[in-house]
């Protein structure tokens, strides 16, 4: 969404105004991962971002081929939420501390930016749906489905491995 | 998060931050809740968002009564992902076109910021868990499923009235 007010006559405006604010906000998310695996201890967290990256760009992919079979294009606008969750994850990667405890803020930043793909993603799919989309809904639907993964994989991690480690961190 | 680097030495300091995070959440809500219903043309969008104003300010006395009990209080920091969700709703409070197109956008974005919410009280949560916190882990539990009931029941409105509207709305 940017400054001036926009208009939305049909259902068909909304969905590729949902679909450009998806791919701003995938093609944040390409910039900000590398850097929380970066940052990140554990090694499963470390593997379950960097193979997120990877579903991410596939994401964007999916977004364009989409896109393009509306003959719409990306907006170039900025997902403007995305850049706020995306500022939490930073806040994280920057802070000091204990490596565990960095690394459990690290997983409730990715899991609000996970939530915030699956919010999106399902508008999406009941738009493309509404509208006899049948293809891009099935796309939709595919990456719905890996981001709830993504979002499981990140709490089992969070469970088993890293709250508690972060529990029995020195002034725990 | 702020401009300079966090500390974090305990799984405590962390679930402090995730719940004053929460808090600037839900107090922002409350002051968005209410210009998202008077926006809406939907008699059941205008309801459902006007009884989840009720039960957001029940989430922030709940968050209130927990950081009171752990002798901390709320930072007054402002919570960036949640200003980025609300700058959407405005978005679509602001745009103009045909209403149930509007009323479709408006449920897109309170969903996405249930989401953040369902992620950062699923978060909250388990940190509860992890240090014995059972009472605040019981709280935390029920604004989660209440949460998870106001995103389920946008999803009704949508489905069940909103999109169908929008979908014969007059250029579709």
């Amino acid at each position: 969404m940017g400054l001036f007010a926009e208009k939305f006559e049909t259902l068909r405006d909304l969905y590729v105004n949902e679909l450009r604010d998806l791919h701003s906000a995938e093609v944040q998310l390409t910039a900000a991962l590398p850097k929380m695996a970066e940052a990140a201890s554990s090694s499963q967290l470390k593997k379950a971002l960097t193979t997120h990256l990877e579903q991410t760009r596939g994401h964007v992919r999916r977004l364009e081929q989409i896109l393009n079979a509306l003959d719409e294009k990306p907006s170039g606008k900025t997902c403007e939420a995305m850049e706020g969750l995306i500022a939490e994850g930073e806040g994280y990667i920057k802070a000091s501390g204990d490596d565990s405890v960095r690394d459990a803020g690290l997983i409730g930043a990715a899991q609000r930016v996970e939530h915030y793909e699956i919010a999106g993603y399902g508008t999406a799919r009941s738009l493309a749906n509404r509208l006899g989309e049948k293809n891009a809904a099935e796309l939709l639907q595919r990456t719905l489905e890996e981001e709830g993964d993504a979002d499981h994989k990140l709490s089992e991690i969070a469970e088993g491995e890293v709250n508690p480690a972060a529990a029995s961190s020195k002034a725990a």
